[in-house]
């Protein structure tokens, strides 16, 4: 894991990064790839997914306020990426709160070839068969070790799972590796967890190669950038600008230093 | 009325407030409520609303960029809260605008029971048929007085009417009260009418048996926040950021001191 | 030109600017709007377009996240306005990236009377048969002389050409005025190019009969308000912030003096 030079990399090359993601979330995500120093682009007509995800460096699918029309379009993008070699993050937001939203993010992993699974505890339970409490997209408690629940979901799920909470793990189906950075006002504003699935993406547009490695490398940075932005906050509203501002700050040649890994 | 204590509550109990919005405001009133301290999930399909608002304390409907399948989803997740028990708050953004926009809230108004009607004056006024201006989606003037707009509207629709303006009136057809908090500059960024109305779920959804009490309780705290944060704010921009930081920090113990009610 | 009598007579007058937009930047738009001192309004159902434009001063279309039920809502708006004498905005968002996003501009170029043309470099010279390099939503270079690209949209399509860079061109297709205003930072943010194209609406919905001088003044006022938020911002996230609290400060009675047009 080199974050740094991930990030370096990133702002070299600019790749683009094709979110069909939720209403709520679409300008967030799209400014945090924008600071990082990725492009982003959001497109989600059918009539044009397949094209738009073959010019990308890597797709991210998020379900946040998923509907028919939608699904069907993270579908055809998702299996254009497969054939494309374009790496897929997911965001399966919600899965365990409503039937739809766990059969569609059953679905779309069993219909696409999905590279990083970006979910909290109780979504990643509920697709791997834990119990999890899930109050509408919030995780409240799974009950589980967190990092058995990383290795468990990335070896049945075959993927890599990248598992947020206050300490994240992301997990190939062998090693695990725990990430402590980041700060509790993510947790007050909306879509971070959208954000860090599009940071997700970011990285792995610049490490197909390296899975693993480009989802730590990516809560890593989005955890710098968070532990950053809460020293000038007053609030989430405070907390939430100086997220981009930290963002786009990120600085290549600390960011491994003050990975707190494990 | 006793915000303070609604907000403690609040608090302590983070209820999840379903809402199906307009696009404009999503990230706003999700944030919002996550603020003043309640859970928010944005969910619109079909297939999924009424499973979700099952679990919800609150439902709030706004028709701000409706369409045909948001108004079917809308009608849905109603009558599913109705059966529930769940209270439902409907904002009537532009209604009086288009006819479609009054059709709809008058559709809603009838095959739903609807706890707290929340609108500007214009829109209230359309929706109990006297005459008023409206621009798009801002209300004018309504030559009409607000008090007995709302105590009209609270009676003849059976619900609790919140017609917000430059003074607040809040009626269930019988008692009329005047909410005086707020500033000018939450006229200034759009979504704050939206706002309102999703702060109005929150407070509804801890305050089931006494809707009118809610719907003054959170006009009390949306105004008050809108004092803090104009105090700090250099103009619309900022000021939208801390209206967030306001928010989250009300003081349930100053709370009803510093309302302005009558 | 003269950009500070159009600023007064905006903020005087209030005009409706109906958008129909993209889900990215929807608020956004908005709120610009109405910082400047207009009146924004997102209405895209077919059900009422053709109602609420005609209320409207300027329509400003946007196919950023088009599909196939927004694009028929747009024709049915734009050919509205075009019955009603309404001045309509295209921003063709992405125009290059995709066939889907080429041919829905070039439908909506056809089948309405487009008053300005607003987009980067990339997408005008898409729409006007020149080779140009796209990334998605980005413009990357186009290698065209930019001015004569301006001049040469203009003349061809028989509109107002708005071409935005890191120097703007404006041309009807025989004058072209250059725009030096602005600022890097607006391209560290999402949506500032949709911005640019609502505050050109609001500009054309106080000046009809002058569209070239309404597309220039928009952007010279845009660009104004993008140098006095660089000043205090520390990337961009309080860049974004900035610059609404910039364009509810600017200043009529100054604004002509800082215009950088040649």
């Amino acid at each position: 894991m080199n974050a740094g030079d991930s990030l370096r990399r990133l702002r070299e090359t600019k790749p683009l990064v094709h979110q069909i993601t939720n209403y709520v979330v679409m300008n967030e995500t799209a400014n945090a790839t924008l600071a990082l120093g990725a492009l982003p682009v959001m497109a989600h007509a059918q009539e044009e997914v397949e094209e738009m995800v073959r010019l990308a460096g890597a797709l991210v699918l998020n379900i946040g306020t998923l509907s028919p029309h939608w699904v069907d379009a993270m579908l055809l993008a998702g299996r254009a990426a497969n054939e494309s070699g374009v790496p897929v993050v997911l965001d399966p937001v919600g899965a365990g709160a409503t039937s739809y939203r766990t059969a569609t993010a059953k679905r779309l992993l069993d219909e696409i070839d999905v590279t990083v699974l970006r979910g909290n505890a109780g979504e990643v339970a509920t697709l791997v068969g834990v119990d999890a409490e899930v109050r509408g997209v919030e995780s409240i408690d799974t009950g589980a070790d967190a990092a058995e629940l990383a290795r468990s979901a990335g070896s049945r799920l075959g993927l890599v799972a990248s598992v947020t909470g206050p300490v994240d793990h992301v997990s190939d189906g062998e090693t695990v590796v725990a990430v402590s950075n980041g700060h509790e006002l993510l947790a007050s504003i909306t879509g971070t967890g959208c954000m860090s699935s599009a940071v997700t993406g970011c990285f792995l547009a610049v490490n197909r190669e390296r899975p693993l490695d480009a989802a730590v490398e990516a809560l890593v940075a989005f955890g710098v950038a968070g532990e950053d932005a809460a020293r000038a906050a007053k609030g989430p509203g405070s907390f939430h600008v100086e997220l981009y501002d930290a963002l786009a700050a990120l600085d290549p040649d600390t960011l491994d230093d003050r990975a707190l890994t494990a």
